[in-house]
């Protein structure tokens, strides 16, 4: 992997970093934060999914992350969020293609050569921070909005990559909702059978997940009809899914949210992965 | 004023507002930070001067001063860093026009008749505040580069106006570094003895500053050499100058860096308004 930039931050380090991607046929950008306490010995690592639009920058700059990261001493992965390029497949709608991969492996036309987020994310990026970075084989998963509903489906489908997690503002229900039926059906096909891997209620209402589940949601989130949390509240309260949806009057879906409870999910990462 | 956006942050409101501004003849954006305790009676107010090429937006998302505003109960104001607009006069490079205001009033065309900042912001913006938002007449100032230049150069020349002071690897001795010389000229013309009324460094040495001043810089600012921290520190020492320089080993110029310290720097200005 190739540095694009590395700035000290809180005492560590903000990298950017690239490489050529196998899984999806395309150089990949990714950013990783490295606390102080990488330069004494490998510290765990927490993933954080984006959402739409967004790509490994958006989080890393406005999320506010390190300075909790650094606290806990906890390394941050910021992936991007879908394959980008000029030869990679691509749509107008900003929900669709480049900046919306919807953390899937797709298996239509002209998606599924390279929009592979689901194997990328688990397999192909995963092993190249755990060769080339002072982390170790310990993982947190969050995310907010599409990456919210990417971490509790990569996690709840692989109890055994994940330790703890946690989600902003996730969608939750994307079988049901029109941030999610046109993506799984341009990526997965019309055949519904094959959306359930990829929505959090169900799966975790019928998996549950062996932690405890942090959900933090505005109650003025103006995506509130799209996102669908009652469904995920309920999904859990049904499973007995230990845990807790927290609703947060006045905070809305944009970074300003993310930002002001990133030391409560850091927190509670650092408490599982430590 | 007009509304832009208001999102709940830390438990305040980060609004964007614009209003029509007689000062610069166009028409101006800020942000302010209110922290919860400013929905019960008014609360001090830290500005924030950015530097070249930003807008009001910048430090607004990059910074992270909000968690530490809301701690501490500042207001934090970010005003554009220039007028703007199809009527403004503008130079292709980036330092120089609009985006790099340098906190003057020139006297020289094409900029005279909008690049007003100096003015704009210690009497037009500061009144439209004062009147408009639940903060208290009773000020900090801070500033990143040519916003610390502007923070130092507005403070020291003006006492009464601020109660705390502060900057971020400001530009300290523009009169002699290629940023400052080029827009002096332009904007003040070539009479070199108007310009030391806007160096920070010949400005502390001739009247010192009432208060201490906490001025941080990192050791790997790819800008160290139009900077000149050491002139500023110069000139404190041999002033007897209340205050410290703090440099900091691997911090570059970037916003990382500005974000790693945001937490000391609000703790020293509300130390010093509360």
């Amino acid at each position: 992997m190739e540095i694009v930039s590395e700035n000290r931050s809180f005492g560590g380090v903000q990298g950017v970093y690239k490489h050529s991607s196998n899984t999806c046929g395309c150089e990949m950008t990714f950013a990783v934060y490295l606390p102080p306490q990488a330069q004494e010995a490998p510290v765990p690592l927490l993933w954080y999914l984006s959402g739409l639009t967004c790509n490994h920058e958006n989080a890393m700059t406005k999320g506010g992350f390190q300075e909790h990261a650094a606290r806990h001493g906890l390394a941050v992965v910021f992936p991007d969020t879908s394959p980008r390029g000029a030869g990679v497949a691509d749509d107008e709608a900003y929900d669709l293609g480049q900046g919306a991969g919807f953390y899937v492996n797709a298996t239509r036309d002209p998606w599924r050569q390279n929009f592979r987020m689901y194997d990328y994310i688990l397999t192909e990026l995963r092993a190249e921070v755990l060769e080339n970075l002072p982390v170790q084989d310990r993982h947190g998963i969050t995310g907010h909005s599409m990456g919210g509903h990417g971490a509790i489906t990569m996690a709840v489908r692989n109890h055994g990559m994940f330790e703890s997690l946690s989600a902003f503002a996730p969608i939750a229900n994307p079988t049901r909702s029109d941030w999610g039926r046109k993506q799984l059906s341009a990526y997965l096909g019309d055949d519904e059978s094959a959306w359930s891997q990829h929505d959090s209620a169900l799966l975790l209402d019928e998996f549950g997940w062996k932690g405890d589940l942090l959900v933090d949601q505005g109650a003025s989130d103006q995506f509130l009809d799209l996102l669908k949390p009652e469904v995920l509240a309920d999904s859990m309260a049904r499973r007995r899914q230990p845990g807790q949806v927290r609703i947060h009057k006045g905070y809305d879906h944009s970074y300003f949210f993310v930002n002001s409870f990133a030391g409560d999910h850091v927190a509670w990462h650092a408490e599982r992965l430590n």
